[in-house]
């Protein structure tokens, strides 16, 4: 499709705007990144969805003390208004001190002209 | 757009098909619902891709006593050539006891003219 490349940029700034908010430990812009009915499926407890509950989960990560997520982007398909990205991540804490990391798929949808995160599922890989 | 009926219950019949495979402990037709360049995002471990490893470790984990696996779709859309559906697992053992529970994200491909698992992440939501 013609509108590819671009729409790849547009989810590819997203990925670092996603990147910088958690460097800056800023849930609010961190949940502005979400579709209006995004649900987030983290391990260990049950689905979040909603602007606000969005929110008050990225921030209780940043209470726990993580400081980076770092995102390692493996796979980006685009199918019209949806693209499916498949990556590792890498949770950091103070002075870059690795936390966790594992695996992620992240359904983006075009909502309003805007890339926007519509589902986000991850997973521990069990080491560090 | 016309398919999206025929989609859907295309779909639907594979997942009742893993289920079925799941309870019969059969790696072999679980690995078959799957794309030729499938990957699977299990918790605890890196990524498995392709046929064989597959088929290894859903033997694995009824190897471990894993006798159904059951899934309940929340949701599944469908795109054109893909389709994304999440819903909530349990996993039972003999007896039906409950081992694990959780949540997953398939994303489906239409592969040769069938709907083959594509993505394929879950992560344990804590209880049981």
């Amino acid at each position: 499709m013609a509108d590819q490349p671009d729409a790849r940029k547009a989810i590819e700034q997203k990925i670092h705007g996603f990147m910088d908010a958690c460097r800056e430990g800023d849930a609010e812009s961190l949940a502005a990144l979400y579709s209006r009915d995004a649900v987030l499926l983290p391990p260990g407890s049950a689905e979040t969805s909603g602007s606000d509950d969005i929110r008050t989960f990225w921030q209780g990560v940043f209470d726990l003390g993580v400081k980076e997520v770092d995102l390692e982007v493996r796979e980006l398909e685009i199918f019209g208004e949806r693209a499916c990205e498949v990556g590792r991540f890498t949770l950091k804490g103070a002075d870059g001190q690795p936390l966790d990391s594992g695996k992620y798929l992240v359904l983006w949808k075009r909502e309003d002209g805007a890339w926007r995160l519509h589902r986000d599922i991850w997973n521990s890989s069990g080491g560090k």
